[in-house]
């Protein structure tokens, strides 16, 4: 098993000073902002940007440029706006990932496209063609030999696609019993379509409503490993939570199976 | 899944407090130190009285009689001394839990009885008969096999077996890959055995040996939710680390799939 990695989620447009950025077009907060993540322990970030309505193109060249002129990440282009993300896909400088698509039909039609062309990882959400959670396992693994085929027909390599199954918020009423699917639904993914499918959780959805921090932050905590065994690869979470990301590298550290690995942990 | 349960290992004959109240027969710290464990969120005590090798009887039934006299926690009798186990099995007032047993002849031979005669629980070792750790996961299953055999041999009811698949410290060169297995084997052991045997793993021995405590903690915290994903139903820890107890709490609310139960944990 490869080392879970952590991506940021906290790079979004509903933040004040990257909002104030993007309108003044001035990359230095955002820089700021991602160098600060990178030392937070991020391998990858998530650039939310929501929808960009009005010039998505230079927003998203905006935000891709000063990203990637500040850190080492992994970028993920996280908006519903084609145009965006296409933008983003030419500025990028390195590979990225397409966050992302789903059965819904505008995504299937104007975003995965873009994946095939660009040769783009891409992220496949395990939600229905109305944007639904599944109600069952079975309809998730449904719904991911859906987003395979999709893909396939839209000329996609199926190496490309990440799996994410939507951690659900415990705030709902049956979220533990839908979590507890979810780890089922990501230890069984690679024998469901056949091939090492890699996959993505957003660890910040476990604990979205209102509650106290510190037991949003051991929830967090608790959950993640259980992520971690059931083979995640990618972990979509704040890393400004420092005991998560901590957690998440000694997870990292007990899935890999390394010799001698106890010491190589500082 | 039930909820699962943390059993302290704090009270041990090693700690000099319990060696003196013992050799004066005073009850008094025992009782103390049984309160301050069950304050801090154990379930169960595991009474460490090593080997007892002089008043064996009189020995193992004063902690006994301390810890039941002080708590309402279940009592693990953890002495490799069937004097000792016998004694403590008649003090009792509520059911017990003898720790343990292996294949090691020894055991089978003078332990496993009495389990069957007191119709006692009994923790049963995944390991060989010169107690050393298997080297495969299908050996692991050849003993617990094993183990479920000489209970039924000896008239023990299968409903009283727990099995221990033996956490290895993570220093050991192999101790990553070990404790990858063993989450397997927890995971796979109802189905081996044919019932849904219940599993206990010692989170303390994870960490053994040299190290910062800090780092103890965190893998302690990391490796106890990937236990609890596989189904493990006793985690034997240190319960006065209060942040693996607290993480412990939430892989119960995480693993019972109950309706509402962010709103049911303070």
């Amino acid at each position: 098993m490869t080392a879970m990695q952590v991506i940021a989620d906290n790079l979004q447009i509903t933040r004040p000073e990257i909002e104030a950025a993007l309108f003044d077009g001035d990359p230095e907060p955002i820089r700021s902002l991602a160098r600060n993540l990178e030392a937070a322990g991020a391998d990858g970030i998530d650039i939310n940007s929501g929808p960009l309505p009005r010039n998505p193109e230079s927003g998203m060249a905006l935000l891709v440029e000063a990203v990637q002129s500040a850190t080492n990440c992994r970028l993920l282009l996280d908006t519903t706006n084609p145009r965006a993300i296409a933008a983003g896909l030419r500025q990028s400088n390195r590979p990225v990932i397409i966050n992302g698509i789903s059965m819904e039909p505008a995504k299937l039609e104007h975003i995965l496209p873009l994946a095939a062309a660009f040769d783009a990882d891409v992220i496949a959400y395990l939600l229905d063609a109305k944007s639904r959670v599944p109600s069952t396992e079975a309809e998730c693994y449904e719904i991911a030999v859906a987003l395979l085929q999709a893909g396939e027909s839209a000329g996609l390599d199926k190496s490309r696609l990440i799996i994410d199954p939507v951690v659900s918020p415990l705030m709902w009423e049956n979220g533990c019993a839908r979590n507890q699917t979810i780890l089922s639904v990501i230890g069984n993914l690679a024998e469901v379509l056949g091939f090492p499918v890699r996959t993505i959780a957003g660890i910040s959805n476990l604990t979205s409503g209102r509650g106290p921090a510190s037991k949003k932050r051991l929830f967090e905590a608790a959950y993640l490993p259980m992520l971690a065994a059931a083979g995640l690869d990618m972990a979509l979470l704040n890393v400004f939570h420092d005991q998560t990301v901590r957690v998440a590298r000694a997870c990292t550290t007990l899935t890999e199976q390394a010799l001698f690995s106890w010491a190589a942990v500082d």
